[in-house]
């Protein structure tokens, strides 16, 4: 990724970092081998422009990230990274259990209980062998 | 509503009124005429059950109502009272826009605009006449 | 619409008249005037070869129906149609109020309620003045 | 689940037993872990309190089900589940294969077409060796 | 508008004008009263840097636009926004129809007629009183 | 699939064919085991019927296909038919791309990225071993 250096794309970059850690290495280049454009774009775009504006705090954003991702129930795999971006940028988990849990109530409950198996998911990778 | 007083009612009565304030007994009565049971549900098993529990605060609550009601799409006027159920519960102007113009990036700019368009007639009906 | 006089059409056509009884020509009048191979096509393979197999009651489908729609929320012009279809083929105002505040369990409280005040308007259309 | 004995739980808890039959532990156990007050308030706010009451038999509450996860076409693990329920509580595998059809109508052939693999794959699993 | 004049506005705001034509400035207005940097974004990173991009014709863009608009059903001005829009792009009157029609197969029959009645409505606003 | 020979199953088995080529039997014969007379009406009234029309180009439609499927985002399975419809009309892998891309507009970008994710499988299907 060395080789896009103007401010908008380092900008944009340093937030996906906060939120998704070591892992955006690799989604990034899955989705630029497809569409190399269109990745940038989500940086520059969306992480830089949107997400990094200091109008909201990044846990706030997060927050409503699971939320919504939550509710409309068509992305899990992006479900996942935004929980475990969520835990990244301090949220915790009684908190990101409650807010998916509270969906059950706008997008009803087979939404809620996709999304906390989804949570639960992160939590178990999250502990690791020998953590009870 | 006074005929109604055993404890789980009120405590989500309480809730509902920290959220809707005086609009409250209207919305109620609105859907009580055509189903009085599912009315009496939502205060006791949405309103007491979930909204109320204490894991998470009202404030953070709302933002993700906001959030998901905007991505969602499908439910403009309970997206109106969540706007102003936002605004009830101490969140500001500037976050609420924030977040609603943030649900582009998860459910398209269309979504987003339909609910900045609501967010700003709940802004401007609070304004009143003689108010910049 | 005398036409058209083949006998798909025809037996489309006779359950369009259960459905929905005298509405019927006035919204197949508004279809077919900006597309109207297509109206005809709803009434054949939509109304003939789907609504009018004899594996399912008409009773049932319209309670399938009032359900879907309901639980999609972005058709109110149609679930209103489809709550006066359920009063036409039998079934109660009771049923149809308790089927649409289910679908709050599988696609959140907001779409019930708003599915109940379309049921609710239908069915004060129908008093008409002088009844109570 | 011995532990819950109040009225409203163990009312809930026999519903679940009608719709889920043997699958009902195992599904409550896997929710419990990551959100139990969340597990606890689907067997007394959804089951008992919304599908337990008499004013729509169980089999038609089932059909709508269906219908609505079908169109909905977020939640294919529940739509199994209630495929499953239907035939528990007297639904006809013809009944459940019209109704899922008559989903293409409503929300689109593909929602019809996933809906009909999940039942299917119940139907199957349902036959057992040996049986034709 | 002239106080934007750097050349990503720029270039996006000439498409907005392709696609909108005159009533380009007034939706841009209204959405720019509650949020100016998102409204900016838009022009920007939607119209500058996606759907200017010289890899699709604008027609086929608009083709798909208003398929997708038909088929999600959550923001009926922005679909009569860009049936307008395919319109003034070059797509015929028959094709809109057409491709709204089709939508019937992958989002419901609903959806289409709901789409439909949009392009209707488009098409007799163009009409003009004495013409036929 | 010999036993059927009127004409309108064959019209739309035709196009069938241009759209799915040799993966046409095998899906045909897999929703006939579960719901044979609705597998014959997909080809007769969704192939024959609506996309068999000539009022659009069959590689116009495939773009149209592609788009609303994206964008609704409910029929992963179906999506992937469809970007090897398109590739198999005349849409090149450079359109396709960009117009599951311009998705993440109208519904957002997780929609888009789970859109080309499976494009970029398709693509890499057809390569095979020796290609590079």
């Amino acid at each position: 990724m060395t080789e896009h250096n103007d401010e908008r794309f380092e900008r944009g970059w340093a937030t996906v970092a906060k939120i998704n850690g070591p892992a955006r290495d690799q989604q990034f280049q899955s989705l630029s081998e497809v569409a190399p454009d269109f990745a940038r774009w989500i940086v520059e775009s969306v992480y830089a422009d949107v997400l990094s504006r200091p109008q909201l705090a990044l846990r706030d954003r997060e927050l409503a990230t699971v939320a919504a991702l939550t509710a409309l129930g068509n992305a899990p795999a992006q479900l996942k990274a935004h929980v475990e971006g969520a835990l990244n940028v301090g949220l915790g988990r009684r908190e990101i259990v409650e807010v998916i849990a509270q969906m059950a109530v706008y997008a009803g409950v087979p939404a809620a209980i996709n999304g906390l198996q989804i949570a639960k998911s992160v939590f178990a990778e999250r502990e690791g062998p020998g953590t009870s």
